[in-house]
């Protein structure tokens, strides 16, 4: 039975990081390796933070490593995966940032076994097929209403049925500002479009502050809300969804863990659950989740902002539920995350995307290409070398 | 109006960290300086992963590191702590492990006020005095059963009144054997002491295996049952709260922020919520439950496994509720967590301890002792320092 003999993180970035809410613009990724087959990973996380959770010295038994519950572990079915992030939650259950850096090591040990088997990771999960997705626009508001309706009519053009504007100015000027930017976001978009609004937790957890933007919303047919609030305030989302009449409240996408998505379920009234592979610990947790959704009407949707690596692995784990149609789908990333993997997932002629049905993830990772972008990392303690950036070729 | 002129963390080690659960193996030790005033702070955290939470190269607009919140704010008053809070939370939203940076940062704020201003916390917490608490004596269950019964007398010698026992063998083998443990300890503990077990997560989230050791606990006449299940398990909790006749639940030290903690109390079903400082995001998040709690008719506790710089800390969000009257104690800490102060919070002759009646925590930080214990962390990245271990002395 092949072990993992190699998990090594690498640190890319753009030479310039910019204040601003664009998670493209960085990347963790991870490559680990077992019985001469490589699978690959990514964490939606902060690379250094992440990549010190990998190596650290042991604090105390529930304090440990992330690798050390990873490197010369058996890999050779889904159980081992299940088995692996097991051992990383009670070895590593006091190191916070765990988490993060368990979720790109689950998606590449997947990637990883669906090519050592021949199979997509769908199939893996127990999907017999990968159902087409609605791709939404994924954009920052425009810093004015008529920068946001030439953004909408732009989503428009390149072939978008559905779009969401996220963050930049809204929550943070007046209600009639906000209401601006939603009533320009669905002219830009056409009566038809499908208008998703992402604010980006700007309200933490003020209920007045989202409830006066809910007419607004509703005027302009926005599908969901996402992220009024903060991810742990479960009752001010629960209050807000009381007063919602066609609206209905999205979040999730700050889970770390199975039981934080589901008790935005149980508790917080959403409709739709965001999940992100890159953070929640991988596809393992991701389909968990998708099952409880399921089973209690809740809309599973991914929560991909990154490469095509990620948006891959964000699909695997709804790829099998038809009547969750809504997909993620990032439009402006940097060049980074584009050019994480050579091969890309496009819409097809009815604006649908696919997972793929090339075996693992079914991504090719530029290795050669990533060169420029690669961060030259070392962290000694006491004169021993804890890391050191490895050969990404 | 000062200004934080320096944020410094340092990572203490004993030179053998063993693969046991004792979280007072290691520290990572916080020193802010601000118009000649210096505080002193302590993240219960994995050293290398929290310093790298302080200082990373920023990913995107709500990732950034957790020091250019705090470096350069004016720092004059209680409400200044809370707003470098919440700028932590909103910068940092998507770095997992800077809430646990934030805990040591947030102490040495509250530290260094009290000096400033020649108040103890809990004056400024808005508590007039400072009741005594009762400590217990925690200690990790014996070996055998035998190990667990001369523990306990130990204690009792000792003059604890209250003991917790946790983690070791428990849950891990039958239910008859755990049984034992628990008897022990009652026995060592004699019919009068107030006997608290700590499972330590072992069963995750199985109800099944938590209900049947219930029995046994209640013929013990243990007074909680800490930690059954993962902090995130709320509906196991819940569940098994319901099977209880005399025995409470206790829980909460994962809570790394204020929501998982009232989540705790609003779902779990717990009758004694523990918080420890030095996760939560520190003082302030923690007086923000302990206040929460206290409306909910549900006990505080401090979680403190380390040093009593952390115990002072730990003490002051609830050192004016006075029928909140158990506290942790530390009595078996390595050398390291004893050597961090110069000063100690040592049991009266009534066997209860007492928040410092001195300025800010009122303990010494034994800067020119801790030397041998100092780790020489160096962080680069593409030749350039981003963190080398700071002068301590």
């Amino acid at each position: 039975m092949p072990k993992i003999d190699a998990v090594d993180f690498f640190y890319l970035s753009m030479p310039d990081v910019l204040d601003i809410g664009d998670g493209s613009q960085d990347a963790t990724l991870v490559r680990i390796e077992a019985g001469g087959h490589v699978g690959w990973g990514e964490c939606e996380a902060a690379p250094l933070p992440t990549i010190a959770a990998l190596v650290c010295p042991m604090s105390h038994s529930a304090c440990k490593p992330v690798r050390d519950s990873v490197l010369g572990q058996p890999i050779d079915s889904a159980d081992d995966i299940r088995r692996i992030g097991e051992l990383v939650h009670a070895n590593s259950l006091d190191l916070l940032q765990a988490d993060h850096a368990l979720s790109g090591i689950d998606m590449a040990l997947w990637d990883l076994l669906g090519k050592r088997l021949g199979e997509p990771v769908y199939r893996l999960l127990g999907y017999k097929t990968a159902h087409p997705k609605l791709p939404y626009a994924s954009m920052l508001f425009g810093d004015t209403p008529q920068e946001t309706l030439e953004k909408g009519r732009q989503a428009r053009a390149n072939g978008y049925r559905a779009a969401k504007f996220g963050w930049g100015p809204i929550g943070k000027g007046s209600v009639q500002e906000d209401v601006d930017h939603f009533m320009a976001a669905r002219e830009g978009l056409g009566e038809e479009g499908i208008l998703l609004v992402d604010i980006g937790t700007v309200w933490v957890d003020n209920v007045e502050a989202a409830a006066a933007r809910l007419p607004g919303l509703e005027a302009a047919r926005a599908t969901w809300l996402e992220e009024p609030f903060v991810s742990g305030a479960l009752d001010a989302y629960k209050q807000l969804s009381k007063l919602t009449k066609t609206v209905k409240l999205a979040g999730g996408e700050g889970s770390h863990n199975v039981y934080m998505a589901q008790h935005m379920i149980d508790y917080a009234g959403v409709g739709y659950i965001q999940i992100d592979a890159g953070r929640i610990g991988g596809i393992t947790p991701s389909k968990a989740v998708a099952d409880y959704a399921a089973a209690r009407g809740v809309t599973y949707v991914n929560h991909t902002f990154t490469s095509h690596l990620a948006l891959s692995a964000s699909l695997q784990p709804y790829a099998g539920l038809a009547d969750d149609l809504i997909s993620e789908y990032p439009v402006e990333p940097k060049q980074l995350a584009l050019d994480i993997t050579t091969n890309h997932i496009i819409p097809d002629a009815n604006g649908q995307i696919h997972a793929p049905a090339a075996p693992g993830l079914g991504m090719t990772v530029n290795t050669t290409g990533l060169g420029p972008y690669l961060q030259d990392v070392v962290i000694q303690i006491n004169g021993r070398v804890y890391y050191r950036t490895p050969a990404l070729v």
